[in-house]
Order: structure tokens, then C-alpha cells, then sequence
């Protein structure tokens, strides 16, 4: 028999002990053992709940039990989860955890940590959810040159531009619906900012690298101020709006990381990801595209990832899984450098002024929207699309860039 | 070092000759030692190739000398490449595959005797190309009862029917096209008429079940008789046609396994995958729907999965790698009693005789197509949809299944 514990009895937490029990009989006959829950730490009681005698409030009693081999910290933070983590691998038990904040901002710390006490940290669930993502890309793309990440990382996000592109709605009502349907926090900011997003793809970053991507050096930018007529000129040029974090090897070998909305093409397999789903495309320099779809959120879909990893911890013993980072830090390209499509959404009677400012750009008109247009640019450096823009002054009502 | 043989040196063979000295250094990072291909056996010479000095033309070379740890099956065919690999496996050799005939024919035998000499059958490139697809399925979702597979699995049949769908075009026209350009086999008959996808979804099956599904008794319709009118009706009623291998675990813990054309709304993921691309959709009990998506053919990308495979087999070294299947065969749940919405394409003139026939069911008109209608029909045991549709007789012209 395995013991583990678990650290919050959250919305994960819970997810995490209903799909041990749940699936009790076929983890035991794919670990070889029966996997027991012996604690629940939480601030909290849980009168009535069937798990409730095994509730403790005291990490110690967890730490100090030799009994337990695995740990799964889904309390989320940077406070208590990090002390919490790192003294559960300096005992040697392996932590599967859910937190990407941490996993984004201590993860080669506590890869190195594990490394040197013979267990293991596991994070599947901190990017996509129940989506196989890390151990796909450390155990199965092991022959490829990754070139580039582009994912839809976020559901909240998703959610609400699904929702505009179906509907045609705004964007604050499909925002205050989204909080009252609980697929939107009431405080939103974390999502609709691209903080989350950030996070995700600077793991995938530091996966990609083996080194360390500081999520704070990470250019990023929300949905806000996405407007229901971006989407009727995307429409009409072929595309839809997604929020994309990116990661990509550049010339020279330097890696551009950036959180972004983008005009994607229809035609993508990025545009038919949908509602609350995420969806990651991964380019290697043999397989060409793969993509890995499903839901990135919500309680059984991430405790199922957490699961997976309790599984491999148990499997994979006093043995490191493949995959990890160091913290030497990459320099990630400025943004400037980056080259990329624009879309503008325009004053129709600066149309001109806006052809001639971007030559080889072409105009994109709908009938539903009398006094603007929208203009797709050919590909430029961020940093001169960004000086003309601004030299266009109000002639531009907004600016997104565009997938390639 | 690691020496490997590969067996055949063809479209894959070079293939796996070339990720490996592509990404030596990579790999050789990831694996902590160099990969160095030692031998090639081909009945060929390879003059002026780099290459040439490998070439052996005696498997014996490589069977007896211990140096190989690692052996690529990449010949195809189950009469010498199931002896090789068979001898490889009795000498503790690795064997990796992209042969997914010989996987789905041989594979619980052949993953018995890689156990009982502490080294592994590997096959991630057998089934869906380069996506990881076989490793995720074991490694990652591990703690789910996997409920159902559906997979578009052949990148041949796929660009036919999305030609079809994208212009209009006739099955016969496309076929010839794509023989044109190399994206169909002179003789195409394991493609159209769906023998491949059999092959992969049976091997998946056997990996859900734990057991051996034996592929020639999976029902299985290819795709010659679907029309350009089909199509037609399809869009007019929001769906678009792809060729699916799926399995489901039914009622009473029974398996169904199929091969067959489905009508498929737009609004699904595997309506996004386009031309030689495939998609597998995996549902979970916890996890839901989770997508895989890539090039499921190719020289590289093929070619790449079998490099993982090797890279997997010598970091796992004597141990056994999670998954695989018994000899024990799976009763398949008769297509008979399998449940199913249809559509049919029938004689305009009948079309009161069809609603008739099928209660609750729906015509679907097009201005496009003057005689015909289309009609789906509501849920119904296959069965008894078939014993209705002989009882139409000359009215009905053209019958597809539905994804639900």
C-alpha cells in the first residue's frame, strides 16, 4: 500500500480524493498497490464529510510520517505551499502538484531539491489541466527540437471570446455572465489580464529550454480591450480572435515568450478550440505540429492530472523523471524584436493615411460597420509596427496581432 | 554509448537515420550518451549513401552481437519482421516499431516476451504517426477509466474527404489526385477501404482493455461509396463526413469496435482535422475529452516516434515500460446491437415513406440536389436500422453513420 496526503481540501483537493476512490480498482492494478489516503491537511473541518477523520490541521504530523511517500500539494500559493513542498522533499517524498504560480516562479529550485533527495516533483495539472502536456512533452517529443509553443492556456478567457465570436456580444456582458455561470472569478483579473496564461507558458518555457523564463519578464497582455467589431473584421478576413501564450525559438537561436490576443486563421485547429477548452500546439523540427486538446480547468480533469502524477511518482520510485530546469535564466528577446502580422481596427476616413503608412497592407471592410475598417499589415518588427501606429495617433482604434 | 540496428532502410528506415544524427546532440543530452546507429539491414546496397558502410544484408550480424542494445523494426510485413523481432526480444535486444500490422497481429505475444527478457516492445509510431499517442495514453492517463476512443487514424482517407468537403469533388476524382501526389498508395485498398484505420483502433483497444482485439473481426466500412450529394446534405445540416475508428466501452462493460464514415458536426474538434492529419479524441470518466493531433504519416514525423521509442527503451533499460495487452481475447460487442443515429440519402419522391419508416426522424433538403433529400434518423439499434433500410429498398441510396 502507498500512503499519500493531501494539502487543501479545496475544489482540487476534493477532485483529487474522489478520483483515487473512484477509480480505486484500476489504479491498484496499474501501480501494482493500493493507493490510501491517510491525511487531509486543511485550516477547516469537514463535519459529515466521509473523509473527515482523516483531516489534520498540523503539516508536521504529514512530514513526520514515514509512512507517506507522496504529497500532493493542491492549496496553491507561494506562502505555506512552497515551505510546505520543500520540506516534504527534503524527506524524500515526492509532491504532485497543481500550483502553477509556484511551479512557474520555484520550479527549478524544487526540481533540483528532488533531484538531490531521490523523489520527485510532478506538476501535469499546473499547465492544461487534464490535458497530457508536461509528460508528453518530456517522455514522448524526446527526439524533437522544439521550435514553438503556441497555446490557448486560459478557459475563462476562451470562454468569453468564444462567446463574443458566437454571438456578437461585448465583451463586459459576456464577462458578468461568465462570474454568474462560475466560469469567471468575481475577481477576473488573473485571467482576463493573461496573468494565468503567463504562467503556463513560462513552464512550458523553462521545459522547453531546461532553463529558467522569469513569468514577470514575460510580455503579456489581455482581452480587455478586444471590442465585438475586432471580431466582425476577423471574421471577414478569415479568422478568429484566440489569447495565445507563445514561445518561440527565433534566429540566433533566441527564445521570444509573450501572452497576447491573436487574429487566428479559421483553418486552424487553434480556432476550434472552444469554450471553457485549452488546446497546445507543439512544433518540432521532425514531427512538424502536434496538438493536445481537452479540458484545461475544473475539478476532476485537473485531480485526474495530479493523479497521473501520484502514479508516476509511485512507479518511478527513487528514479528522477525525465524533463526539468535549471535556474540559469534565458534572456527572452524584446518584444520589438519580434516579427509579426498586425491587424488594426481603424477610422474608415483614415483608411489612406493608414494604407500608406504600411505599405503592402490591405484594408478589411464589413457592411455591418459603416465608420471604421479593419487592416491587416504584412509582417513587421513589434517595435516598427509600434512607432507607426503611434505616429498614426487616433486614426487607430485598436491593434491585435495576427498568428502566422 | 547506445548501439542501435535498424531493420529496413525505406521511407522510415532513412527517417530514423535521420532524427537521430539531426538531433544527436539533443538527444544526447536527454539521454546522457550518444545514440549511434551501428547497423542497417536492408536486402539493398546503398551506394554513395553516408550511410553505406552499415549496411548489412544478415540480420544474424545483429541478433548476435551484443553491442546492440536497441533494434527499429521498420521493415513492415509480419512474416521477417515478426522472426527478427521475435529473435531480438529472446536476446534481451529493445525493439521498437512503426509496423502497426504486426503490432495488432502479434503484439501480446511479442510484449510477453520482451518482459520475460527484461527489455520492451515499443510501437508509438504504429499508430497515429508522430503525435504522441500511445505513451500519453499509458503514461499520462493513468488514472482514468477510458470510456471511448475516436480516432480519424488514416491521413489518406482524410485528405480525400476534406478535398471532398472543400470543393465539392467527386470521391474518384480525389483519389486519383491524391495517387498523383504521392498522398495515396498506387494500390489503395488498406486506405479507402479503412484495413489501416482497423489496424490502429484495434491496437488502441487492445490498450483500453488490457486485452487482444482481434482486428479482422472489427466491422469495418471504408469509404467508396460516399458521394459529393452526401457531403452536400451533411453541410446543409451542420455536419461534415470523416472516416472514424472507435471504440466504446458500452452497457454491461461491453466493448464496441468500429470502422466506418460518420457524419460530424462542425462543431467538433475532429471536424477540424484537415487533409493528411489525424485525431484521436479520448474520454475519460474523470478526465472527459482530451484530443490528440498531428501528422499521423511521414517519413519524419513517423520516424521521430520511433526515435522516441529508442530514447524511451534505453532510459527505462530492464524495467517495463506501463501498458500493454494479454492474449486474451475481447468478445466484441455485435454491430447489431450497437446504438447509432444514421443519415441516409434517399429518393426525394420517397422521402414521406422514409419519415414513415423512421418516427421522430429528420429530412434534410437542399436547392443543390433536386431529387434526393437527406434524413437522419433519431437513435437506433443498427439492427433494426438496417432491417428498415432493406425494407425501403430502392428508395434509400446512401447510408453513414452519425457521431453522437
Amino acid at each position: 500500500m502507498v500512503n499519500v496526503a493531501v494539502l487543501g481540501y479545496g475544489t482540487v483537493g476534493s477532485g483529487v480524493v474522489e478520483v483515487l476512490e473512484g477509480n480505486r480498482d484500476l489504479i491498484a492494478a496499474r501501480v501494482g498497490k493500493d493507493i490510501h489516503v491517510k491525511y487531509i491537511l486543511d485550516l477547516r473541518d469537514f463535519p459529515g464529510d466521509p473523509f473527515a477523520d482523516r483531516v489534520v490541521h498540523d503539516v508536521n504530523v504529514i512530514l513526520e510520517d514515514p509512512e507517506i511517500s507522496v504529497v500532493c500539494e493542491v492549496m496553491g500559493g507561494v506562502g505555506a505551499a512552497y515551505q510546505f513542498t520543500k520540506s516534504a522533499l527534503e524527506k524524500g517524498k515526492s509532491v504532485c502538484t497543481s500550483n502553477k504560480e509556484l511551479v512557474a516562479l520555484h520550479g527549478a529550485e524544487l526540481l533540483a531539491i528532488a533531484k538531490a533527495h531521490q523523489c520527485n516533483y510532478l506538476f501535469e495539472a499546473s499547465v492544461g489541466g487534464g490535458i497530457p502536456l508536461i509528460r508528453p512533452f518530456v517522455r514522448s517529443l524526446t527526439a524533437e527540437r522544439i521550435l514553438s509553443i503556441v497555446g490557448i492556456l486560459n478557459g475563462t478567457t476562451n470562454y468569453i471570446l468564444t462567446r463574443m465570436e458566437e454571438e456578437g456580444a461585448k465583451l463586459r456582458d459576456v464577462l458578468a455572465q461568465a462570474q454568474e455561470l462560475g466560469y469567471a472569478e468575481r475577481d477576473p483579473e488573473a485571467d482576463v489580464e493573461g496573468h494565468d496564461a503567463c504562467r503556463k507558458i513560462s513552464i512550458l518555457s523553462n521545459l522547453m529550454t531546461g532553463h529558467y523564463i522569469d513569468a514577470e519578464e514575460v510580455p503579456t497582455k489581455g482581452i480587455m480591450e478586444i471590442s465585438a467589431k475586432d471580431f466582425i473584421f476577423a471574421e471577414e478576413a478569415g479568422y478568429t480572435i484566440r489569447l495565445l501564450g507563445i514561445s518561440r525559438l527565433e534566429k540566433d537561436d533566441r527564445l521570444s515568450v509573450l501572452v497576447a490576443p491573436h487574429l487566428v486563421s479559421v483553418g486552424s485547429p487553434l480556432a476550434a478550440v472552444k469554450d471553457v477548452f485549452n488546446g497546445v500546439l507543439i512544433t518540432g523540427n521532425m514531427v512538424g505540429d502536434t496538438m493536445y486538446y481537452g479540458r484545461g480547468a475544473g475539478k476532476l480533469p485537473t485531480a485526474s492530472a495530479v493523479v497521473s502524477d501520484v502514479i508516476d511518482a509511485v512507479l518511478t520510485g527513487t528514479e528522477s523523471v525525465p524533463g526539468g530546469w535549471d535556474e540559469t535564466k534565458v534572456e527572452i528577446m524584446p518584444i520589438e524584436e519580434t516579427e509579426s502580422r498586425f491587424f488594426l481596427r481603424v477610422n474608415k476616413d483614415d483608411i489612406r493615411k493608414v494604407l500608406d503608412a504600411f505599405p503592402g497592407g490591405e484594408a478589411v471592410l464589413s457592411d455591418e460597420v459603416v465608420n471604421q475598417a479593419g487592416f491587416m499589415t504584412p509582417v513587421l518588427k513589434t517595435g516598427d509596427f509600434n512607432r507607426t501606429v503611434e505616429a498614426l495617433g487616433e486614426a487607430v482604434l485598436g491593434k491585435m496581432r495576427v498568428l502566422n
